[in-house]
């Protein structure tokens, strides 16, 4: 396709909600790439206004003109195209709904809402036949959701790994490469502005569940929420699990896991710390990257990796959107919806299939290593390698097994509490990512 | 969007040309995935005719009413989607665009001939109004282009760097960890069959030559053909430069490249063995693997990685492209066709950015460090490093240099020649990638 005159494009009408870090910089590159954003798109796309919380706040590079705190009154002005940066579950989700049943294309970064109540949005999308886009809502600028949905839609996707939060994945590559407990780390992340004064949604784990719903919905063809996660964040994680990690050849990450189970009629979403092989690509993602590892049928393993935050990046990937959907404007049809064909139950925890790393304090006697395989042979959970550390009062046993569902590590984990030879269970930890990737 | 009925949707009639390992892989695939394909598509993908030269060869899976060899023929039978994997310039040009002329769309994975006469093919497609897609062309399973077409088309890529070959990679990896010479790790990759009895088009980079015009299109919304594409191979990389990069932290991989100049008017292509330090994502990709690593203005650094060549990965990457294009028949329109606008002027390799590894066997006297450096600084190339190494007649010089145009650091070269104190330079290599990535 030749460039077009870019006097002779049509323009489309763009409101912004939110001017945040990621607004001003969307509003920015709309404004100094205009020329390239024409040629690309076949049109103009013209910022008509910003709605804001607080108009009296100065944003830098938005014209002041643009700037209103009405945004229901903005989505009404015969606007082409939304863009929803706010954030938040309301009133973030009525005003999309307005936007859609406006007939505007709406493109948003808001995990939170898309993970809660993607199908309601969806739904008005598909009725007013208009776009709903949001490469943006999981791991910032790494093209991944278009990929998922469109180059893997002729494959079978069986698992996905992802490192989807910038803040833990900070928090835990500086455990590893310098010793540091938790509390050490998180206080450093929160001077360096990685971690927000309150870092609950980031350390516990509920920023990673949202994007593992929106993962999962893609790569399974099924309608996921964040209800649907098991979640479990890094608080608990100590520099000792850390240090038994390394002496094992892993590194700890939080992982977003969504997986296809074995019969093919369920899948499992899950979000937790878990060990990796150092030899893994996932296990090289260091500090605030991202990276999201999948494994399909036919294309084998296949990782994206990129930063997960930020204005810019984050605005990269809302303005791969936006002239997606402006193309589709001009050429006057919505793109294809989503799809949620293969309708797979969400199942619980204890149907996920992993392994796990045990470390158990235990008495200095004779028996005492036979007996605790007898534990976890009894539950059908096959040990692939175990390690006896010190003596006396400091006798440890290292295990690590082979995959099994959860359920059946769960019990084995009951019993050996029960067991009176077994002094503490020092440290458990879920082991994923095969070596040799 | 829900799942239709199976038994209500229409069908799409599909012709394959090309029977080899990618094709009677997609052939399986549509047949074993049927159902899977009509809910993601809305419609039956049928096949209808596969195409081959031997109709005499047994194809596994591939039913023998459907072989014919009269291509043309099965072409003009009133065919939706036509999937080409024969590979070569002709006939998969001709029957490529009579498909196109006659209202089919076209899947390929024929990089040859998109580097060689796209632009021909592109514009048949557009005039037809139906999609070319080509995905499996670069870089196999790994979703790569649509990322580069789609996800970053509101950004502005920078630079590409890419492995997009696995039999050098295969190769290069050999070499690296075994320290084993050329010959021998070409001669085990022919053995197992990584490397073909003629390996001249991966061994001398020409394969990657083509990808990497392929991406640099799509990156830069340019027309870049082949002829574009500056080319050096690995066949000259010796156990000596290898181990030379290993003492400075680096890692010789071959590289495809194309960046942007300094003045956003050019563009510069090159494929060439280089060394890039050891923290790179890149340095890690081994083996057969693929990845290419992007840098765009808003989204930073992006990787993508996975396998790039083999049947079941390349079919992946077809079906992907199906998939779209088949969704595109249904809603009775095409996709958004190639973005050219921009019409970067292609350069030479001397307009390339890049730095030098250079090893000097050098007269063991004083001033020899000092004549050295004058004659970089007098061609204005920084040097960045240089160490001095041996003594006598074994007393080398290793250089390496800050960021300039190819043309000074030739102009370097063919001075440092010159010098009666250089006896030998003993191996030159360029160097891509920032450390810390």
């Amino acid at each position: 396709m030749s460039a077009p005159s870019l006097d002779a494009v049509p323009t489309l009408r763009i409101a912004l909600l939110g001017a945040g870090t990621v607004g001003t910089e969307v509003a920015r590159l709309l404004q100094d790439n205009a020329d390239d954003f024409a040629a690309r798109v076949g049109a103009r796309l013209e910022l008509v206004g910003v709605a804001v919380r607080d108009a009296a706040r100065a944003r830098d590079g938005i014209r002041a003109d643009l700037i209103t705190t009405d945004a229901a009154a903005l989505l009404d002005d015969n606007i082409d195209l939304v863009i929803e940066v706010m954030g938040g579950i309301e009133p973030a989700r009525s005003l999309i709904l307005q936007a859609l049943n406006n007939g505007s294309s709406v493109v948003t970064a808001n995990k939170a809402l898309l993970a809660a109540d993607g199908a309601t949005l969806f739904a008005a999308a598909e009725k007013n036949n208009v776009d709903l886009y949001y490469e943006a809502s999981v791991a910032g600028a790494i093209p991944l959701l278009r990929p998922l949905r469109e180059s893997l839609a002729g494959d079978k996707v069986r698992r996905v790994l992802g490192i989807v939060n910038g803040t833990t994945n900070y928090m835990l590559t500086k455990m590893d490469e310098t010793g540091a407990d938790y509390s050490e780390v998180l206080a450093e992340a929160q001077a360096l502005g990685y971690a927000e004064a309150d870092p609950t949604a980031d350390v516990e784990g509920l920023d990673a569940a949202a994007k593992a719903a929106i993962l999962a919905s893609l790569a399974f063809h099924t309608r996921v929420t964040i209800d649907d996660v098991y979640v479990e964040g890094i608080s608990k994680v100590t520099a000792a699990d850390i240090k038994a990690a390394q002496d094992m050849g892993f590194v700890v990450k939080l992982l977003a896991v969504a997986e296809l189970t074995p019969d093919e009629l369920g899948v499992v979403v899950r979000v937790h710390p878990a060990m990796v092989p150092r030899s893994h690509p996932l296990a090289s993602v260091r500090l605030s990257f991202n990276a999201v590892f999948v494994e399909a049928d036919a294309a084998g393993a296949v990782m994206f990796y990129g930063r997960g935050a930020g204005g810019a990046p984050t605005a990269s990937a809302v303005l791969g959107d936006v002239v997606a959907v402006a193309r589709n404007k001009v050429r006057g049809h919505a793109g294809y919806g989503e799809s949620d064909y293969a309708d797979l139950e969400p199942r619980g925890i204890s149907a996920a299939n992993t392994r796990y790393a045990i470390n158990l304090q235990v008495a200095d006697q004779p028996g005492v290593l036979a007996a605790i395989a007898q534990v976890f042979a009894s539950n059908n959970v096959s040990i692939q390698v175990v390690r006896q550390d010190g003596s006396g009062d400091e006798a440890f046993l290292l295990v690590r097994t082979h995959q099994a569902t959860d359920a059946a590590l769960s019990q084995t984990l009951a019993a050996l509490r029960e067991m009176p030879a077994v002094r503490q269970v020092v440290g458990v930890m879920r082991v994923e990512g095969e070596v040799g990737h």
